[in-house]
């Protein structure tokens, strides 16, 4: 099974309605409060080759964090559940902590509580309650909306890139992919579907295309007039940003509009020459 | 440093004053809402020589829900984080999470949504909402209340031993440790403090003891009369069977009277020949 049909098995099992994802898996529940958890694995999801500890911490939040933002809603706190491995001393157990405690800090959301345990390999699982009165879901983007983008994407794809080869980078490049800042606080009231760009706009973007029946046409022009220095590959298919794609028929204060709702299904391009639709690349963790 | 001192340095860094613990770790928000995580790692938690997919989906769930039960709280729901190692397959995946399931339709804890993630060592993190009206902390005990116990201790680890030694065992303490049952929905509202029994009765009951600045005084005869065919060690020492502990100065329903609190510190055991000091021996991941 593809990581996909094992969420769909596990939704069935569970017999819950409430989306169950990757990244940015967000449940609704009474009274508005909204309830996410992601977990960042050592080798899997961060290389420790190019972050400090401190680091891993900080972006573990974030990655978190950046679910509530796209939920809408304003963070209540957070739950810490670190596994260690026994290479994880005392030093760098506290230089992680620290850089989840600034992250928290930073957003809002206290770390309130959490869990110890050993392991031999490293991970930080990160749960975080917050509370919207509107909540944006996915599903529902209408026809004639515009597709709004708040953040930069593909700057955390090009940092990575150039450390992994040793090249010159744009220290925001780096920055947005050492410290990413999830865009916790943006009001999300006027948006008709929301999600965070954790694994790729094209692939973020069609899952509101998907829950919504709607096609998703992004401007390519609008696209390279957000960051000229960036690749058109990396803004459509670099991950980690953790910026915001939304849809709304009206202007979304902090987001600037990249494209608009159309009928059809997935998303597409429009260029010069025409629009072109864009497969909807992305990390799958259990791909065969 | 100790998992202890590990736990005091989180708890600076987070500028937190809600517990941080191991396994009962639980936070008090606004409204009454008390939240909780716990992890289960392969190889740490759960030893899959002698356990089912489905036993250890079960027992990770009802971990995490005990800790909810301990703070007399009634379940909203759970988030479940998996990390799978390569050799989980999709009969794997299926039998831990029908395990989780019904271990959350068993205490009412619906699960609401999750993350999936890959990694080369399996750990199951649960997370449960809840709410109480009165929560139970450790730290409310008072001298003259007597110390109560809900459910069976020593049962788990005296299955355990058994399985492990290829004994013959009482089916009930096999279960016990297979299919531990968390004692959600037991009030605990006449409860000056409450803690549930993961790590061994005396280790568990000192954590009351040192939050109340008092001493647990237990009886030795009341304890042998619960479960004649289990051990004093065991049940002193045993964990994993999710019992609970009170102090109250009331009869709490559904609980057995197993001693008093008294002026001093730590737990104590009342037996013929006199009152014993019992060592606060538990499982401590990152002693050296």
């Amino acid at each position: 099974m593809s990581e996909r049909e094992r969420i769909a098995l596990l939704s069935t099992l569970f017999a819950s309605n409430v989306p169950v994802g990757i990244g940015d898996d967000a449940a609704v529940l009474e009274g508005g409060l909204v309830w996410t958890v992601d977990a960042q694995v050592d080798g899997t999801h961060f290389d420790r080759a190019w972050l400090s500890w401190s680091d891993v911490g900080w972006r573990s939040f974030m990655a978190a964090a950046s679910d509530l933002a796209a939920m809408n809603a304003a963070p209540i706190g957070a739950l810490s559940a670190l596994v260690l491995d026994p290479t994880v001393d005392d030093a760098a157990l506290e230089a992680l902590a620290r850089g989840q405690a600034d992250a928290a800090r930073t957003v809002g959301a206290p770390i309130v509580g959490g869990n110890l345990a050993r392991g031999r390999e490293t991970s930080i699982t990160t749960t975080l309650l917050g509370r919207a009165s509107r909540p944006a879901l996915r599903s529902g983007a209408h026809l004639g909306d515009g597709v709004w983008l708040a953040g930069f994407v593909g700057r955390a794809a090009t940092g990575l890139a150039a450390l992994r080869d040793g090249a010159l980078a744009d220290p925001r490049c780096i920055d947005a992919w050492r410290r990413p800042r999830a865009l916790v606080g943006l009001s999300l009231d006027d948006a008709s579907a929301a999600i965070d760009v954790s694994d790729g706009l094209a692939l973020d973007a069609s899952h509101i295309a998907e829950a919504s029946g709607v096609q998703l046409v992004l401007d390519e022009a609008s696209l390279r007039a957000i960051d000229p220095a960036i690749t058109l590959e990396a803004m459509l298919h670099g991950g980690e940003d953790y910026a915001l794609v939304a849809t709304s028929s009206r202007n979304l204060p902090g987001f600037v509009r990249i494209g608009a709702v159309e009928e059809g299904h997935g998303v597409a391009l429009r260029t010069a020459a025409g629009v072109i639709p864009i497969p909807p690349r992305g990390f799958d963790h259990f791909a065969t």
